[in-house]
């Protein structure tokens, strides 16, 4: 899974039936800090992430594996909300 | 899934029976202003996309979990149209 | 789907015995307008694809939704043989 | 399958119901040396890996193809704790 | 499918139950004149490949679609050993 930091979100009217009901959410990959690294993309929120909130992405057929996602074309999910990372033993994020 | 740009379009005549009746669309990558940033790649429009839109596009296996995709050897599908994006409380983008 | 060149082919006597029968071919990703841009690959040709031909291929498991690649270890298939590709109003490439 | 070196873990205690009791840890793709190379990413532990050890992650659908991660929305796992690699006929890393 | 060259291979005592009795081989992909150019992975081997040959491997969930990797937590597997590669007309590579 890619750490990713939610930073915003996307609205689409027309869209696959498949779709309707589910929250689109931005994110970009993430390093162990909580920083930003990566490039935007959009995941499928499962667990009412918000901005700024570290959260873990699973792509492909795995991101089809949850209640809200199963059988969508979608293919990222967020599907954890990160409390902490630890790396190296000591903290490199908390959420605040 | 990605945020990326209709720019054109691909006609094949030869190809799988399961690929018949397929729009083929070429797509790039697009950056959250709606700017193309990517190569351009071929995805199965499932929700009647047009030059310049900015869509969203499934990958692998969940491209094949629409109506128009199940069973077909695609792996890229165009399955919603973007009418905005809102990244750190401002929108970057918004469907003219 | 990626859009490829066939630039020639590959033969191998010992493989999985879900290969044979296969017909192997070497392509490279390209750009709109035909010229080749990527690295090597080997793909499956389900559609009779000969060299020099702008095909697309489809990739993981979706490279297995024909009927030659079904339940085989392939993880690339061509397709479909492009005619031609139009983008920004503009033919860029039109099969000769 | 990729070889990476267990660097950390994470911690996430609201995620989808699936995720509950899976130990997530922080891992780099590492060369045949055993030094890290690569991004962080976070994968299921299902071998009882520890910091350091150099091990074996498994990516997509492959990483639910054990007794641990079936069915959950996870697309990296821990499957294999290398002893040693072995190249050009001289072992490039053994775990000490 | 990849181009790949085997440079070595890797052992672990401590693995998934489904990964027992697999051959890990360490490949690195090459080019179509056999020269290694790639970072190393690990495949399994299903066609009792050796040291310093130019193979095909496959990925994702088409690397489960042999008899030895079915159902098991692989994610990259050997199923040819590449006699030839023909590109532009000419070999660029023939197995000694």
């Amino acid at each position: 899974m890619l750490i990713a930091k939610v930073v915003g979100s996307a609205v689409a009217t027309i869209k696959d039936e498949h779709l309707v009901g589910t929250k689109l959410l931005v994110v970009r990959e993430a390093n162990i800090n909580g920083e930003v690294t990566g490039k935007p993309y959009v995941a499928v929120d499962t667990v009412n992430a918000g901005g700024g909130d570290l959260v873990l992405t699973a792509a492909g057929s795995s991101a089809r594996q949850t209640g809200i996602t199963k059988d969508r074309p979608v293919d990222a999910v967020i599907m954890a909300v990160l409390d902490s990372l630890e790396v190296g033993g000591e903290f490199t994020y908390r959420k605040s």
